[in-house]
């Protein structure tokens, strides 16, 4: 937990940053929204609002300069500027160096880049779930389906296979049917992990037996929890239902619920478990 | 090492079954081809040889009953035949419950329901490298490019990965680079397992870095080495090249080399180390 005080929240896309900025006010803090153009929902402007612009690193430091906040969290998703967008304001903005360095990494280490940037300016940066915490997920069963014998060897089998590839820091997900191994997830994500389940029955190299199977997530160990939380979403539901599996299953405290009451709705329907293990 | 005598070799395409074959008749087997229409070689006409179809399990017990064998060997790649194929001919067969059993399941149990069929006939069903030992990697260094250092430690992690995954029966083969896992191989197999490390790149999800990258392979522990033994052949080193990793590790007399001369001239071509490790 991050010393109480004033937070800037540098929001991208998603319900994500709003959650945030709900549950930051709601526990007494004075929010500050820095919304990234372009990503940051309009929902946003509730909150003391100033829009920079995702290619203008100077301009995010100024406006935390101006609000000289307690600490900053990073929060919603950003997507990589496509290479017309960088060439036509590449040239027009301050901290061109920074700009080129962020740019310069893969996608997996934007995010990194832009903390180390906000660090080096002074400032403090913690995460969502610091000043947040409800938005991580719960102990125990979350929505209203059980999860059946199969699926609790599953989740075992999973979070054992987790445990032992922590050294290597790869596998923040796998996906465990009837005992068997379906994907580990890489820099990929989630969601292209998931697609590869769809994507082995589509082309029969598997075939799930009646009692579908299991995404299991953690947060890697070492991971850098302030740019790089592992969430799930709305999203992550539909895709587990498309890959015929029967449920979720999350390090409790350690993946955030990004929009809960739309993810528990979407897994009640579909019939999907939704649990938190210890 | 199976007793000595006749083998029959049940054939699939590629150019494996012929190297297998050659491999058995020069350590003085009597061999025997049961050649899979559509996919066997015509080069396989050199040996004894009759012509099955895939979709006909009892015509291949009796090919087989015919030869009487000291052992089967079944060596060559086969592909789920279209639903149209197995329409067309599934009421004219024999064994129709067999090849329901075997068509039923997902592509990765295909070939151990054929196993089975061929047991159950009270056959001995060896794997390929049992006659043909020479069809392995062997230690070393195996093609003209040597390991730089980076290679060396991302080997040895892919290595240490792949034996704490062993308990699991997940990943038959990892992609290291520069310390970094970027993929663990699950039942989509090695080919699909590099293509994701190239579409990483495409999508900057990651950005190698002047070192490459290394695919380890290993068989599992516990695998059917009789129908499934890991393979790398020509096809590979192109896909590790187009991946821009620097090389191939694998587990020495535990891999083998599928027209291992075409591997070897094209990874010394692309400048890709090729090594068997202990």
């Amino acid at each position: 937990m991050v010393a109480p005080g004033s937070v800037a929240i540098i929001a991208g896309g998603g319900a994500f940053p709003l959650e945030v900025a709900d549950a930051a006010r709601a526990a007494g803090r004075e929010v500050t929204v820095i919304g990234l153009r372009g990503f940051a929902d309009k929902l946003l402007r509730r909150f003391p609002y100033v829009g920079v612009d995702m290619l203008d690193p100077g301009g995010m430091i100024a406006a935390l300069r101006q609000c000289a906040p307690s600490c900053v969290v990073l929060a919603g998703a950003v997507t990589r500027p496509g290479p017309l967008a960088i060439g036509s304001v590449f040239s027009a903005y301050r901290n061109r160096e920074d700009l080129a360095r962020i740019l310069s990494a893969g996608d997996d280490r934007l995010l990194r880049g832009v903390v180390d940037l906000i660090e080096e300016a002074g400032f403090t940066v913690a995460g969502a779930q610091e000043i947040a915490p409800s938005v991580l997920a719960p102990e125990g069963v979350i929505g209203a389906v059980a999860l059946k014998e199969a699926a609790i060897a599953d989740v075992e089998r999973g979070r054992a296979l987790l445990a032992a590839m922590g050294p290597w820091d790869v596998g923040q997900a796998v996906v465990v049917s009837s005992g068997r191994v379906l994907a580990v997830e890489g820099p990929e994500g989630t969601d292209a992990t998931l697609a590869r389940v769809v994507d082995l029955q589509r082309r029969k190299r598997v075939k799930l037996d009646g009692q579908g199977g299991v995404l299991v997530k953690i947060p890697k160990p070492g991971q850098d929890v302030r740019i790089d939380l592992p969430a799930i979403g709305p999203r992550t539901v539909e895709k587990v239902r498309a890959a015929g599996l029967s449920g979720i299953a999350v390090k409790a405290g350690g993946v955030v619920l990004v929009d809960r009451a739309e993810i528990v709705r979407a897994a009640d329907k579909a019939g999907l478990f939704l649990m938190g293990f210890a």
